[in-house]
């Protein structure tokens, strides 16, 4: 089972108008509302591909029944925690193809409520083969808040935060960290994304993905680097991309580096066509899948 | 008890963005959620002036349940039936002083639902000194809806509907329909509200109240006609406005008509101030009061 960890669940609230004109009033024409937050994200595509998936997290209010609703109704297993505040929403209103959005801080979480979350994590990480940290951390947790959760558990870990949470889960020394380009960027202050992940590496990951959109994706590990590029052009939704990706790396977390990779490229990109993340387009996987090459990188300088 | 009607209740959510961008993804710095639906808005108008009020419709869902509890945080007395669909949201996103909304449509009503509904609604009204029916109705009822209300208790009501609900509503001869300029306008195709109102009272309401804006409002009943002018010009939520003019209508319905109209004009000044529909400013109440005059119109073509 691989264990997907959600600390900021979202009712993510989508609506479709013909043009969105500021100052107006409008009448959508279709609404979608489901379970959010990149956790869940990934834990639909670890779903899709067929894996054994349990969602965790922290919920509350009638946002909060709503999402564990929706997880349910998805086919997911989830063992989600109560809070006292309720659970943010996002907004996100699409029109000619752009994507114009409201997201909600969320509510700060007690000192009990993160207590009886972190011993309900202890014990569903002990039976999870892998684990999943995903997503922003509500506002009150504090940035080592991933930190506290790879410390606490012997299990794998994939760690995709930014920012200090990203910084001080590194030196917890999760399995991997996949940060995207610009948290690359930013963490490090460099633009070069090889040498960026060789900075993240040192400072304590066991492996950094590092996601570069229609650029595929390059790997920095103790094992060997690596980079993977994408065969064809794509359009479409690049957050969904990112989880697919993390749940590629987690589903082929027993894989080799150089299939893993690959497997991960394939499904991110299986993943940009749909306009909702969570969701990927198995045609467009199973023809990407085999055109896609690993090439590796600088072999001496990382054995 | 004056019991408000609210068939297409709403979770009114809105966000404050300093500048809101098409295509990009904003973090709100406040958010607020309520119970709406014109009716809801009325039922609050009723409230702060001191009146015992009963709030009445249908809601359904995890959005229902979250409208529901909030009447009741609202002070609001409430008798809401369940349906089987989720209550709509309205989302409102306010940036630089301009109101961008998006308004679900809501979900069908089913034949058992409403028949509930109407069963609980006649013994409401019966216990009711004036009926509120106020808003638009699901978009699967058919626009006879409010005139099988009216026609289903003989306690006096006011209808504030629009298009087909207001026409087919005027049938069943309610005491009052509350037109704005527009909806007057689109009905009759007449501009001038004096000889529009006429018409409608023609077709069958004891009254007809037009509201206009920063003009006041004009009024034509069987027993005169009247204009009340506003004394000083305000600018602020028109929408609110509308609904504390319906509230002092119903609130005002022992009283003569130069004096309920004179209430009508002045309450509903007060709520233009307020970024919320349903709250009234005291203060400006206070000041308007006083200095508003009501002009007969025409006294012997109506008497």
């Amino acid at each position: 089972m691989i264990l997907t960890v959600t600390l900021n669940a979202a009712l993510d609230v989508t609506y479709q108008v013909p043009t969105l004109r500021l100052g107006e009033t409008h009448r959508p024409t279709a609404v979608d509302v489901r379970a959010g937050g990149k956790g869940l994200n990934v834990a639909r595509v670890l779903h899709a591909l067929g894996h054994e998936t349990m969602v965790t997290g922290l919920v509350g209010g009638d946002t909060g029944a709503a999402i564990r609703a929706d997880v349910r109704v998805s086919g997911l297993r989830e063992s989600l925690f109560d809070m006292a505040g309720p659970s943010r929403r996002t907004v996100t209103i699409v029109s000619d193809g752009t994507a114009t959005a409201v997201n909600e801080p969320g509510p700060p979480v007690s000192i009990s409520d993160w207590a009886d979350f972190l011993g309900g994590y202890h014990a569903l990480a002990a039976r999870a083969s892998f684990v999943v940290l995903s997503g922003s951390l509500p506002g009150n947790l504090p940035d080592d808040a991933y930190a506290q959760l790879v410390r606490a558990t012997g299990t794998p870990t994939i760690l995709d935060a930014s920012g200090g949470p990203l910084l001080e889960g590194l030196a917890a020394r999760p399995s991997v960290v996949k940060p995207n380009a610009a948290e690359l960027a930013e963490t490090t202050g460099l633009s070069d994304p090889v040498a960026a992940a060789r900075v993240l590496l040192g400072r304590g990951a066991g492996a950094v993905v590092a996601s570069l959109g229609a650029d595929g994706l390059v790997a920095v590990t103790e094992r060997g680097s690596w980079r993977v590029r994408v065969p064809e052009a794509l359009s479409g939704n690049p957050t969904g991309a990112g989880d697919a990706c993390v749940a590629a790396l987690a589903a082929g977390h027993a894989l080799d580096w150089p299939t893993r990779l690959a497997e991960a490229v394939a499904v991110s990109a299986a993943a940009v066509p749909c306009p909702l993340a969570g969701d990927i387009d198995q045609a467009t996987y199973a023809r990407l899948r085999p055109a896609i090459t690993v090439e590796e990188l600088d072999a001496h300088a990382n054995r």
